[in-house]
């Protein structure tokens, strides 16, 4: 494999800091090829603005953001540091998110990434020959698989099927289903420490390495989350389900092939 | 009403900045107090990192992030741009944040406004006399109100009950009850601008406007997202549902009180 480990922590000395160290070694021992980019590290710049697609205020009047981000990618002009990204993401067949869960999502750092990076043209609003936008299980990602490493201050009993906080699924819908499955990449059940607030001990730390090493042996092999094609039928032209699919289900879990599957640790 | 609208969009000239003006001149006709928070005018610094809590990396090693925010929040050592924002929502009663939706969540610039302005001790790890964490209906902005106003690109029935992208609230759940009802603020029915990548009418503009302007009367009466209390009883000590409430029912809906009510326009 050819993994891509996306890491936004800022500080490297961290559990976080610690679990990512051990997961890019269990890969190169695995025999797979490892790059990274570590946010945090690499200064990254977080907040799309003119700068990114080289827009030229002269007299062009306001910048529509997703229109001025898919021109200066078919250009060539989008910024080295996006570009250097889309290079590294097209290079790999796996993506490791790794970020703490902070306000029930990606750190602003990381938000960024997606926001800057996976520009229409390049991994959204990509369409095929006979002009149909390829999305949901298609798109410019197509093929490759993700998986979300998280660390959340909470216990785990919180983040379950009935947990107060939202079971981690659905908290984490807008990434796998709204990034990851949008641009094509499969899902894969997320991989999630819990309680990262306490104290570690050296036996706490080894448990989450040696669980992070075994989910990682099974990225080439797990089943990713079930989630409906857009061009599978399951999906009318207005884009609903019809009527015909999970009848009277509402609601993100609807867009699940089979029941949701409870989140592995 | 004291209304906080925080803004999140590059271009002030663009659809979402037009309708903010009209929400900004409407609230004032209306007789209520605006202050404002324009994320990108203010060239707000979107990412979490030691200058933010004034950290001292002499000898004190790592920094624990949560820790540190709170630490220096108590301390009056957070850096002024975060303690002007904790500030304007003292002050405030209502809160809208306005954003364009990206990658399903807000823009990275207003993420990063969650992680740095609502830190420990202020907005969420509030305890009570008792020891308690306050949280989910309580907390540090509790009594607030707050609305998102948000623009997709996508048609309407795409974000509906069964439409391919999750249902709105749904796909809203972590800022509606992980940013919003977490730190004690009721959240509104979202407003949503479909179709915002197409170029608007001004025809199509009024009718928006118009819209926004009929919900903003409503800021103060209408009915907040019945989201369960986690103090109310219907969670037990593990921070799962009691057997008894929702019976059956999982995943975040099940944090609803009544069914999940449609979103208005």
């Amino acid at each position: 494999m050819k993994v891509l480990w996306i890491f936004a922590h800022p500080e490297a000395g961290s559990l976080n800091g610690s679990l990512r160290d051990e997961g890019v070694r269990a890969l190169r021992e695995q025999g797979h090829e490892v790059r990274q980019s570590d946010l945090y590290a690499m200064g990254w710049k977080a907040v799309v603005d003119r700068t990114d697609v080289a827009f030229d205020d002269g007299d062009h009047g306001r910048m529509v953001v997703g229109d001025a981000q898919e021109a200066a990618y078919r250009a060539g002009t989008l910024s080295p540091d996006i570009r250097a990204e889309q290079e590294k993401l097209e290079w790999a067949d796996t993506v490791v998110l790794h970020f703490p869960l902070w306000w029930f999502g990606p750190p602003a750092i990381l938000k960024g990434w997606f926001d800057r990076v996976l520009v229409q043209g390049f991994a959204q609003v990509v369409t095929d020959a006979e002009g149909r936008t390829r999305r949901y299980g298609d798109g410019g990602l197509a093929g490759k698989r993700a998986l979300v490493v998280t660390s959340v201050g909470a216990r785990e009993s919180s983040f379950g099927p009935r947990g107060v906080h939202g079971d981690l699924n659905g908290v984490l819908f807008p990434v796998h289903h709204g990034v990851f499955w949008y641009t094509g990449m499969r899902a894969l059940p997320p991989f999630a420490v819990y309680g990262a607030n306490r104290r570690f001990t050296e036996r706490d730390f080894k448990e989450y390495a040696d669980a992070l090493r075994a989910r990682l042996e099974g990225l080439e092999s797990d089943m990713p989350l079930p989630f409906r094609y857009e061009a599978g039928g399951d999906y009318d032209d207005d884009l609903v389900l019809r009527p015909g699919v999970a009848p009277g289900r509402t609601g993100i879990d609807a867009h699940y092939e089979e029941n949701v599957p409870s989140v592995p640790r």
